[in-house]
């Protein structure tokens, strides 16, 4: 069951950025076979760095074919949907958001898995969480969105994975733990996006 | 004897790749040692993704001397004769479109020594045969090829990939099924390039 | 004791590293977490790409507080004491150059580790030395320097390389070797810096 949850948001987390990249790649006029690729390299991005820096290969993405037919059915979806997108956005954003929440705690729990220590944890979580955006947006040629960010984005994923560490060292149970830290991942994302806030710049003298 | 054909494409797809990270490098005015850190990761890079992805590190090039005195050459050759090389494009386009067909049949067979599924060898095929100009153009500034290509790329490389496994379902001999499948990648980069054949692209509303 | 050089400069290199990513940042207004993330990846970058290259899985700073420590210590540097960074700058750049020295030495003893041969050792050096600069330059929208430099930068750490096995040739003290290296690619990048001394450009005809 807890599997289970952990699989659903896995494939709506992987739904949403491969919904993300292939929407962006469609804006900037790639052809099909680029839409494809925009939507697989944002989807899978995050995981495949993570992967490679502990050294889990073959990448995850390898052995799971659920993974691939959910990111072909994302990049369909942008294709088939992208006439009334304007309207699907706030949709593509919940998901976005959900999958930064479910990418940061998977991330941390692989981290665990190779016995590595907290602040590397965390650092995991929010590869996994940010890095495939990060290469969409080289790739695709747009400013990097991950430093240059109006909004909260990468600390939200590394806030929740601080947070994870503390409800651990709390005791509190390991999945009220996980389910809290996504939600609070989310709720941060979709917070501070909705009011603005920022966080601060160091002005140059 | 097969064997030493597989090893004269690669050279040959090296050598090719070599000379057109060189050459894009002169165009752009590096110096010379930029020239051949151009030349080195055009030839080497999708590779190197390639092996890093699947796990088999070091990755190859640290073990192969030919490769690296190949790729020397072609450097060599793209600075000695690139007040030629307007007339020569069309040999490095031909080069190009060879190491294409080589590297796609390359990844694949990397793949299936690792017992992935389909799916998989044929995107590592196609990461082989064009994470290289990925690359190159990420790393001297230049808008990324690989998806705004006006020309068929990836997709030759793909299609190759597909092409080899149809052969395979048919039992069609192995070294008759390699030749066939780099004659078709280098036939379709060819053709859609001087018939200017395009894939479509998904026209934003 | 040579151990223990070893770590002080290896300490420096990481603090000056982390210093020219955090002060980038500062300079192209990212957020406070923007400035960190740069840091790390600018100190970490070179390093990160050998160890994968070469399978040193997880990639060495994954098990290295010390190494974490002095980046958040030079990021914290760069944004308290960046109103003095232009009379500080030239400190900088001897970090710098101190850093380039040791990962440069850093990366071949990796790589004769792995009993690669030679050329093999100096392109890991100087990858080692480099690759952190360039994925801070992709990564943040700068014409990345590594191959556009107007200064002699890469080719410095090459040339150390050389020496290096020049001097193990030579039968030259390990110890002594290590220091003469890390002070020819310190004097060199100095020396043809102070004199804007440049690698010859082919000119395209």
């Amino acid at each position: 069951m807890h599997f289970t949850l952990f699989q659903i948001l896995d494939l709506l987390g992987t739904f949403a950025f491969a919904i993300s990249g292939a929407s962006l790649a469609i804006k900037k006029e790639f052809d099909v076979f680029g839409i494809f690729v925009l939507a697989f390299v944002t989807a899978i991005g995050g995981g495949t760095v993570r992967d490679v820096l502990i050294g889990e290969q073959p990448v995850s993405w390898m052995h799971s074919s659920e993974l691939i037919i959910c990111i072909v059915f994302g990049a369909f979806s942008a294709i088939i949907f992208n006439r009334w997108m304007n309207k699907l956005n706030y949709f593509v954003f919940l998901f976005d958001a959900i999958g930064l929440g479910f990418f940061t705690i998977a991330g941390i729990e692989k981290g665990l898995n190779f016995e590595l220590n907290i602040f590397i944890c965390i650092s995991l979580g929010t590869i996994s969480a940010t890095f495939g955006g990060l290469i969409r947006d080289i790739i695709s040629g747009e400013k990097p969105m991950l430093l240059m960010r109006k909004e909260i984005y990468a600390i939200a994923s590394a806030s929740g994975g601080c947070l994870f560490f503390i409800l651990q060292f709390l005791e509190v149970n390991q999945s009220v733990n996980v389910i809290s830290c996504i939600s609070f991942v989310f709720l941060v994302r979709i917070i501070t996006s909705k009011y603005g806030i920022k966080l601060p710049i160091i002005k140059e003298k």
